[in-house]
């Protein structure tokens, strides 16, 4: 029922586990409030790049590593990431959800950073190994997982403005509670943008959440969940929320932004498509203008919106607003297209549908820890 | 000569020293070859920032700091830097260059990511500390300085969206050669932008840097040195480069582009308009179409291009040049403005010429390692 995973090599790499780890695993207890994001598990994995090459990369204890200050992580905001999740649900087998799909827009938002790429087999390592070591924390409730979040750093100590020839890639693992439960109202954000046209927007870099930052404020301020960004260029067309992707069901059709270069490609995204489309429902991407989408639910001809992503899954969309405090309103609780989609992705997720579309990766023996020599 | 620093209540702020800093101070040697940002001198200085509220600051050895794999600036680049020179040529005092104007900045950046301000307190102990502690490693020949680096970033350990509560500001310090010596030719970038219009573009941000990168290593390709980079809506108005301003003669006046919310308000560009002014030349802030100046440049109207800013203090452009390899010439050595106004800037701030402006900071001396107990 999981896809297998290629044997990558990894003798080949070769990995090594610091001292002391087993007994952090031993020791770990996972609190009763997870939240999401804000506890790790005891176990992670480093490998650092020098020299044009990645070294070993390790199993380590979860805990604070050493940086200089003069880091180009620091100052340049040289750094990518990922995040995709472990689920293991009602006590079956820990599987992570397409997995290769993250270690491609990882690289690809490395390469938009210059930084060098991850080689295949240590972020398999990486991802595989973490979630074996924590396995005993992954929390079994729907909607729970173990988030996994993998990262590439410049460490270089230089405040010269050139890319890093120092690079650590590390990943660790939170234990952690759906992101975002029930419907969310949206500020439709017409004065700021999150990132240019010809930007780094396709990239899931840093410098782009930190942007985002100040509209975050303001929705808090009016009484919106989230923002809603338009293209750059124009400020006319949806494009995403500032950690999920962009639906609209108009006409009983299904529509989301088109892949402009400042949208980021959500796996999420491609999973739903996927998943409609086999579903019978048409799917489009092309550009939604936002106010001809405000007239549409006006006439009733768009019914539901939502917003998707890994942290989040699939999220009602229940009102899109302006700064002004005039709002849209969307069925509350969200529509009923959005909730069986939902269910369906989750049920791949979470074992209990059919893998069909190959989407769930168990963990390959060998990262069992009495697999793993010391 | 030097602008005296009011008296910012450092006694109620109070500041730590670490154990063993004046060892370090004392084993630490110069190497022969400085370069730009890649030396850091023995002493810096961190204040961290919780609950609220800033912790008394300590003055330490430099070296690694210990970062939670979960902090905040490690994947939403929650991190906003200064850059500043204290300058010490031929023996005279060490004095820093308009310190307040980055203090200023560095707390508009830190709005801008929604990051605390950083007292002006705890600020003039980062910067005018550091700088006593050390100053016997300020090189003195004409174009070296020490080069500060303030800077704030965000260290709470946690993976949501939000706003770090934690937040660490620290002071490092760079003896350093000039960063730019001879004249520059740039690309004009016609498909990137670095910075998005209602963007973070007038903050001093690091996304704003790493997005430069990829652009930064198209000119290493094409043969030239550095990037221009355009207003990222319309593609025609000139902005500034990654970490310089831009200036140009035409018609005998001095233009620079307006600051219209993408592009960072310089110190060194303020300074430059002030000269420029002081010296009888006219001087104007103005949109400047690229392709405009081109011409200009065809018709001699334009005589001289330059870049100025802390790192580069003002070098020449000798060309500007599109990707496709045709290239607009301009003086190879910079013109006869250019050079004058270097000059003029540099002898004010290594002392030879009287600072008319009140630019120049001395240290006070209670930052001097007799008068600061241990
Ligand atoms: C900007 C942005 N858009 C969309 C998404 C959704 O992508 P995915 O479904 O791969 O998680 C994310 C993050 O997860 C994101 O950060
Ligand atoms: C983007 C950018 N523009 C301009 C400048 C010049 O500013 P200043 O003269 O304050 O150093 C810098 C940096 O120093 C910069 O990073």
């Amino acid at each position: 029922m999981t896809q297998p995973v290629p044997d990558h090599g990894i003798q080949d790499t070769g990995f090594q586990l610091q001292d002391g780890l087993d007994e952090a695993i031993a020791a770990f207890c996972l609190p009763e409030v997870l939240g999401f994001g804000s506890v790790f598990g005891p176990a992670m994995f480093r490998a650092d790049y020098r020299d044009g090459q990645w070294l070993p990369g390790e199993f380590q204890r979860y805990g604070p590593i050493a940086l200089e200050p003069g880091a180009k992580v620091l100052h340049y905001a040289q750094e990518v990431f990922e995040g995709l999740k472990a689920y293991r649900v009602d006590g079956r087998e820990a599987a992570l959800f397409r997995p290769e799909m993250n270690w491609r827009r990882l690289n690809s938002s490395a390469a938009r950073l210059c930084l060098p790429a991850v080689p295949e087999s240590v972020y398999v390592d990486g991802v595989f190994g973490v979630t074996a070591l924590n396995e005993a924390f992954i929390p079994g409730a729907s909607g729970e997982s173990l988030y996994l979040r993998p990262f590439l750093f410049g460490t270089e100590s230089n405040l010269g403005m050139g890319v890093a020839r120092e690079v650590s890639f590390m990943v660790i693992a939170s234990p952690s509670q759906a992101y975002h439960p029930g419907s969310m109202s949206l500020l439709i954000e017409r004065g700021e943008s999150r990132v240019a046209g010809g930007g780094i927007g396709a990239a899931k870099v840093g410098g782009n959440y930190a942007c985002a930052l100040q509209s975050a404020a303001r929705c808090a301020e009016l009484g919106y969940d989230l923002t809603l960004w338009l293209d750059p260029v124009k400020r006319r067309d949806i494009e995403e929320l500032s950690g999920m992707n962009f639906f609209a069901v108009v006409d009983g059709r299904l529509l989301t932004p088109t892949l402009t270069g400042s949208i980021l490609a959500g796996i999420t995204r491609d999973s739903v498509i996927q998943l409609a489309r086999s579903r019978g429902l048409e799917v489009e991407e092309t550009s939604i203008a936002v106010d001809e989408l405000l007239e549409w639910i006006a006439q009733g001809r768009c019914s539901e919106c939502f917003a998707c992503g890994t942290a989040a899954i699939i999220a009602p969309i229940r009102e899109l607003g302006e700064a002004d405090g005039r709002r849209c309103q969307l069925p509350p609780e969200g529509g009923a297209i959005t909730a069986s989609l939902r269910q369906a992705l989750l049920d791949i997720q979470e074992g209990r549908a059919e893998d069909t579309f190959g989407w769930m990766a168990a963990i390959p023996d060998r990262y069992r820890r009495s697999s793993m020599s010391l």
